[in-house]
């Protein structure tokens, strides 16, 4: 690999054009549909607009090729500097569907993406893709778990597929379900990455009556998720029977690294939920992966501490051996990797970089206590290793 | 005051014996209610619970005179060295009651209230009590605008009365409620503290099925609820209108810190709400006050990171004018305020110190950058600064 130093995106989703097709055949969310608007001229135009939620705000939101057409993914990966993409189907995933509809979509889109990947140019110089994939499973209620094994059987022969990307339902009790068991087990002996994404937020009347558009269902809604459906995992005992389970945390955990010692807190006066669990709270940060999609260099730095700390609250300890600020950081860039989030958040006008690009980029750039080695590996270096693309 | 570095506690919680004669007459939540447990020997005791929410795990929680008993705080203060405590009136504060009942038993436990300050011990060799105060407002819905002025204008009298402790709320619709214009603006001019408390979490269907006794409310609803309720107050444009408005966080802000670049992001991408804010939403950071209960020394620093960048996202800046981690730590330390959330959290023993006491002191001692000169301020010095204690 020599002096390259590479720049991947772990959090760049795709509607595939199969998916897509599926959700402009259905007539309630999600859905994709037409709508006509007419201008003060008298012109009138069709644009297509994604309704991923019921009574999402503004009608949900305008949609083209770059949601579903692999030369749109590579022109913003060419236009930003991204060498490599790990592409991930984008939310509501299967959710929606019946169990056997949601297997067989699955597996379809599953090969779909292989192809999508697989046939996408080679990287100049190495021997990898330019594109890899986090594969579907049908998780949804009443899935089977041999469904469920079949579908992780499917995606670990899939060569191109490197992990799975999973909201927080699971099949409908959400993830500490005990039915979910064998697929953890599953999981961590084939070493497929896990991408938990959120979708459904919290309840829409936490946001109140005043027009704010996306705003707080994206800004707040999704990491509560994230933070809601991980510490349930933590709590359920996941990590201490999987320790080989690896786990990336979209939007760089959502907000469990601010909350895991007032959480830890919280478990310790509560001794039974505490005498569960082999480790402080603090500790199981040490075991998971954090996209680096925060938009700012403090939450960066912030994140790698919780990572860099988590290995001093190891059974009973409570941070006695604490590192310095600089040993912290260095320990956590190692499990953090740039994302863009694309094709959300594009700019307000087609010309310009993506500011969640540039933005994201700009706060690995800033980070206190990071050297050009530590950015590196959040750049690239850190995803090269965690997907195995060397 | 020369020498003598005070410990100020601004998050400690009182059911002044009206409020709680008032919990025990009540039938439904919340109420405290008795129970009694026979144990294997055949002897029955009687304790006391307190039950804040409908459906809350195990029954409430038990509860004893630290709950409202003056000499049991005092007991708790010299424990563990804290001067002077600023009591606040514990959750669910008058949000159950009629606004006419509310505005009556508010006006009285205000009274109350100061009088379980004013006849408090005075520290020795200053001029000061040992106990200060927040008081209450009958923010219910069909409160008056001006049942809720007068009793601010109450508050404002009585002289060991700081401040307000104020719920999630307002009259019904949230803080972003335009009805609560003039309270800000009253609150504003009269520069009494608004300490913003979390009650009601989020939408328990959240949580899932699993038994983890309080531990999921308590450790992420509660910080989600502070964070929404205080970005729909900056949504709503209250700090640009009221920049002389003082507002203390509990919990360190919730999560707002870590997701205040996200949330920026957000705007940004959303013309409409862009427009209708002065700055990028990172500045409003640096016009709050948070106090420092977030049990770990990484989050301390962090929270401190994110006040002292406030600055530089003054008007559509994005951070261009960084400074380093020292300069914002040192300008975050300035807003950061210790406290203990007593009586809450009681030890496991009776015997032992509070460990949600010593995590937060030691938190505090051990945050990467801050001087004697930045943890003294946080111990102590910035409350007496703020609450106008010299």
């Amino acid at each position: 690999m020599a002096t390259h130093r590479l720049l991947v995106d772990v959090h760049t989703h795709v509607y595939l054009p199969r998916y897509a097709s599926f959700l402009r055949s259905r007539t309630s969310a999600p859905r994709i549909f037409s709508r006509q608007t007419t201008a003060s001229n008298g012109s009138v135009t069709s644009e297509e607009r994604l309704l991923i939620l019921d009574n999402e705000p503004s009608g949900g939101r305008p949609v083209g090729p770059q949601y579903w057409d692999r030369e749109e993914k590579l022109k913003f990966m060419d236009k930003h500097g991204i060498d490599v993409s790990i592409v991930s189907s984008a939310n509501p995933w299967l959710d929606f569907l019946p169990a056997p509809t949601a297997h067989k979509l699955a597996e379809e889109l599953n090969e779909d993406l292989e192809s999508f990947c697989s046939t996408s140019p080679t990287l100049a110089q190495l021997q990898f893709k330019r594109l890899y994939g986090f594969g579907l499973l049908p998780l949804v209620p009443s899935a089977s778990t041999s469904s469920l094994l079949s579908t992780i059987d499917q995606i670990n022969k899939l060569p191109h597929l490197k992990g799975i990307i999973m909201g927080t339902k699971g099949v409908g009790k959400g993830l500490d379900d005990e039915a979910l068991e064998p697929v953890w087990e599953a999981l961590a002996k084939t070493g497929l990455v896990v991408f938990l994404h959120p979708h459904y937020g919290v309840d829409g009347s936490a946001w109140g009556e005043k027009e704010n558009g996306h705003v707080l269902p994206l800004a707040l809604g999704f990491p509560f998720e994230t933070t809601t459906a991980i510490t349930r995992l933590i709590l359920s005992g996941v990590f201490d029977r999987h320790p080989a389970l690896r786990i990336l945390l979209a939007h760089s955990g959502g907000t469990l690294p601010l909350l895991s010692s007032r959480l830890a807190s919280c478990i310790a006066h509560d001794p039974i939920v505490a005498s569960r669990l082999k480790h402080d709270a603090r500790h199981y940060l040490g075991d998971l992966y954090f996209d680096a999609v925060a938009y700012g260099s403090e939450e960066l730095g912030f994140v790698s501490d919780t990572i860099g700390r988590a290995a001093s609250f190891e059974g009973t300890q409570r941070g006695s051996q604490s590192l310095g600020l600089e040993a912290k950081r260095k320990i956590g860039s190692g499990r953090m990797l740039f994302g863009t989030d694309h094709p959300f958040f594009p700019p307000l006008s087609e010309s310009e970089k993506w500011m969640s690009v540039v933005e994201n980029l700009e706060a690995i750039e800033r980070v206190d206590g990071w050297t050009d080695v530590e950015k590196d590996a959040v750049r690239g270096g850190n995803a090269v290793q965690l997907f195995g693309l060397s």
